[in-house]
């Protein structure tokens, strides 16, 4: 984007402009090192004149936290299978929010969600496509803030670059370290893999159908 | 404790109550206002002697993991059924954690394991009491880790005190806004049991079982 590849005047300063600074910047560097007077050193002009367009450092939060929303993918409901469809968004929850340094990540993700336009309409068609499958009201919200708790969480390891480490005394620790140093080397996908599959396998449970949840593996494609 | 009650003098000075004034500065806030300079002035002492006791800042870190996780409660596995003893030990990983600053809680999250005894140990636990239950080894650490990234998820759920507001255009949002009005105000307990038994279910479709369980888990292995 022509904002990004050099200075622009204060003209040219916007909103748009200011969020996509925050944005690039939160990618790659702990939140505290990212402030709006960074913010206005990058983009060459004062910190003041940003007050022209956010209004201060939580708007500049929501506003990135709009740039990692639209890159969730709806676009599976009202045309895959559900379980489809709802893997497609969840994993591009995680993806998008593990974009963010796990610092700016924790931090949009404990914000309140003030009137935000594209959560609001993000939370509608994922509300919809649950109550439309059949699952009961009680049981939306809840599901939903579950599947949102662990796509960041998942978020955050995807981030965390050598969290596990092998066990140092594998004679104390015996089955912990030969399940570790006979893993495959894929274990954040495998983790996010099974995570989504506990999900979508319980909104498989909890959908009214007409077979009991024992057998929501068999039923399920047909839905 | 009456480390807490003072200020030791440097004599007094140990890597426990370092650890445990860290401890307590985190639970309450941003992690950005907690430094090595802040815990020594805290404890009344020099911040370079609290180098007598602890390598730098990701040890206190670990050490302040350390005290988290010496409050999981691992006191189900042998004792109670399968997954009387899961859902005690996911629901302690959840509430302290959720003791925590979401900021602390994110930091701590993705800092390196490295040899962390108490952190091993809980492993080699859950690994096992996994493995007993009949979980394919491969199966293990993904679901393990996939209940981490819950767990942290949720924590920081629990900490963030305002974050859904109902949508401000009822029209355009009419079913999450039915929904989020509808709500009886136990969103977060609610949530959290949703998540806790995604993952309990996930854990008995898996387990090589004769009944039920194994018809969902023929089916997934095929798709």
């Amino acid at each position: 984007m022509a904002r990004r590849s050099g200075r622009p005047s204060t003209a040219l300063l916007s909103r748009d402009g200011i969020v996509d600074c925050a944005y690039r910047l939160m990618r790659e560097e702990p939140l505290d090192r990212v402030s709006l007077a960074r913010i206005a050193a990058e983009l060459g002009v004062r910190t003041p004149s940003l007050y022209n367009h956010v209004d201060g450092w939580d708007e500049l939060l929501n506003g990135v936290r709009g740039r990692v929303i639209e890159q969730f993918d709806l676009s599976g409901f009202g045309h895959q299978p559900w379980r489809a469809a709802f893997e497609r968004w969840i994993r591009s929850y995680i993806d998008a929010f593990a974009t963010l340094h796990p610092t700016a990540c924790a931090a949009i993700a404990v914000l309140p969600m003030k009137a935000h336009p594209a959560a609001m309409a993000m939370y509608e068609v994922v509300c919809t496509a649950m109550l439309e499958q059949g699952l009961p009201d009680d049981d939306v919200l809840p599901m939903l803030v579950a599947i949102e708790s662990f796509a960041i969480g998942s978020a955050l390891d995807l981030r965390a670059p050598d969290l596990y480490t092998a066990p140092d005394a594998p004679d104390r620790y015996p089955n912990y370290y030969r399940l570790f140093t006979d893993g495959d080397g894929n274990r954040r996908e495998r983790s996010v893999a099974a995570g989504v599959e506990a999900l979508l396998d319980e909104l498989a449970i909890r959908l009214e159908q007409p077979e009991p949840a024992a057998t929501a593996g068999t039923t399920r494609e047909t839905s």
